[in-house]
């Protein structure tokens, strides 16, 4: 009885009571082929379903039974970002303890190919979820559609696609960025770069946006290193190519924490000193910022919190809530310890 | 009509089909209310599923829609583990690329707190997975009490629990852990101790079983610091013990790479120069190990292909296939750097 919706708009238990003129224990009985219930109620309900068109998922029956329900939250990340990103593991522990308080399982699913696309599109078709969080939405992605199609309650952690109605929480990466590059530019430097990573994606492309902003007149086109991931390696390649481009520089802003680990080690190979010779500031405050030598200075991104105010967008949203339709923009602080 | 199953097997449509003595497409059809069945052929498969007790669930309803199934990934982890160990997310992405092959969709269930994991425990056994994998089991786990009862295709990343009949795929820790302690000895390291981790699951007690076995006579049972997690901050403290008991300690096997990174901090903090006055080797060969100054000595763990063979025992169970009894051991190459 699972079958693939194409209505825009599921019908619930709730609406089959309303329908028939009885309880929702009633209708649930009736989908459940439980006994005790009087042949005219039979009738009316099943009538009922017939007319307002409601399928039965898993869900729906968790609900009626009160049996813990599922939300999905979905990774949508290359295979390598998955296992360099230190806010995904934040985001998931966020997110899972505010449904898990409310007893919502949380399922997370990784998307690592088209593949995997496909085949979490006709997961989330096939009422497994009642809901979702996605962290890292792409354009045009299949899923997205998926979710608007259904009308299933979401919440994207970082924007949404353009256009799009679903809600999101995230942080400025624009104001942010600004902010940070306005701190570096504060220690004196005068030559400044950026590896920028990402720049297909919001964020990426909002910390340029904002590294632009806060140097004005001073912005050198040439001192912008783009690579394609925010990871350490990446970071290694953008510092490099820097290097290559003005040996004189003398500050840099890493799209990352992971892109300025990367950074610094091409620093050290290069034989330079950090904060001494180049002052080098990132971005998240993850594990990496406490890991490098010397600290990161850094703009701190809440993920845990990320995680936990997706969740609550979503229940809402299942308890029926009225959601803010422009997003929730969370504090990003501005970290400052030793490596600028 | 999903429910919780008392049945030590559960009963399948092919069960039913066979009782009924029609075809698995026709008792789909009646599961799923299709049409196109003759009154008839519908008692009897009606008959048929009352007498094998048969219970629909969402996996076997996908099975004979030929739509995709699930199958469970289970991390039980404390809290800050999950966001440390860098070892997750290739089992999970190993494991995520061989279900994703045979078009499984594989949920990730995330275990930090007992609600959890009552919950996840109702999750399996309301069906809506097949099978399911487990990394880093606990002893007296009622999620593993859940599998054996419902006899759930199961694998375990890691031993599974003392007695249980479950396969597993894991690594030997303590001919690992012997081999990098021995290669370690052979660089000449006179004061040699350990920074072991996790000695309440058998990863970390094997480990510390291979270095007592490596240095036999010259085991000084002074300079093993016992720390909780696998993790940089307990690395930084172990490490700090072991100065403190030993100044002229001049070795050490740290139970992890991200303990060795901590070690490696401390001994920072302390004036020590690594290799010149300690040499250390970590465990895992993760990330970690080639972004510590200097890069780790360290036990290669196949994270990706552990995650690659326990789905393989899955889908080999899923398809009636006998499984070896006594798990399969992958091998462990010792990756020689410069911290040691």
């Amino acid at each position: 009885m699972v079958t693939i919706p194409s209505r825009r708009k599921r019908a619930t238990i709730h609406d089959v009571a309303v329908e028939a003129g009885v309880s929702r224990g009633t209708v649930s009985r009736v989908v459940n082929d439980e006994p005790y219930v009087s042949a005219s109620a039979r009738t009316a309900i099943e009538a009922a379903i017939e007319k307002v068109g409601y399928v039965p998922n898993n869900a729906a029956r968790s609900l009626v039974m009160q049996r813990s329900e599922a939300v999905g939250f979905i990774v949508h990340e290359p295979h390598s970002l998955f296992l360099d990103d230190p806010n995904i593991g934040g985001i998931l522990l966020g997110a899972n303890t505010v449904l898990s308080r409310s007893d919502y399982q949380m399922v997370s699913l990784v998307i690592d190919s088209q593949r995997d696309t496909d085949r979490v599109a006709r997961y989330l078709s096939g009422g497994f979820v009642d809901g979702v969080i996605i962290v890292s939405a792409r354009r045009e992605d299949p899923i997205t559609r998926v979710i608007e199609k259904l009308r299933l309650p979401a919440a994207f952690v970082g924007h949404p696609p353009e256009q799009s109605p679903l809600p999101f929480v995230g942080i400025d990466n624009r104001a942010s960025a600004r902010a940070i590059t306005e701190r570096l530019m504060q220690t004196g430097r005068q030559r400044i770069g950026m590896v920028a990573a990402a720049l297909d994606r919001d964020s990426g492309a909002d910390r340029l946006a904002g590294f632009t902003d806060a140097l004005g007149d001073r912005f050198n086109p040439a001192l912008v290193a783009r690579v394609p991931l925010y990871t350490f390696t990446d970071g290694v390649k953008g510092m490099c190519a820097l290097l290559e481009r003005d040996p004189l520089i003398d500050g840099v802003f890493a799209a990352s924490d992971a892109v300025a680990a990367g950074a610094l080690e091409a620093l050290r190979h290069a034989g330079r000193s950090v904060p001494g010779d180049v002052g080098i500031v990132g971005f998240d405050d993850s594990s990496w910022a406490l890991r490098t030598q010397p600290h990161l200075s850094t703009v701190h991104q809440p993920a845990f919190g990320l995680g936990e105010r997706a969740a609550e967008c979503v229940l809402g949203q299942l308890r029926g809530e009225e959601q803010p339709a422009d997003g929730i923009l969370l504090e990003t602080p501005i970290i400052w310890r030793d490596s600028a």
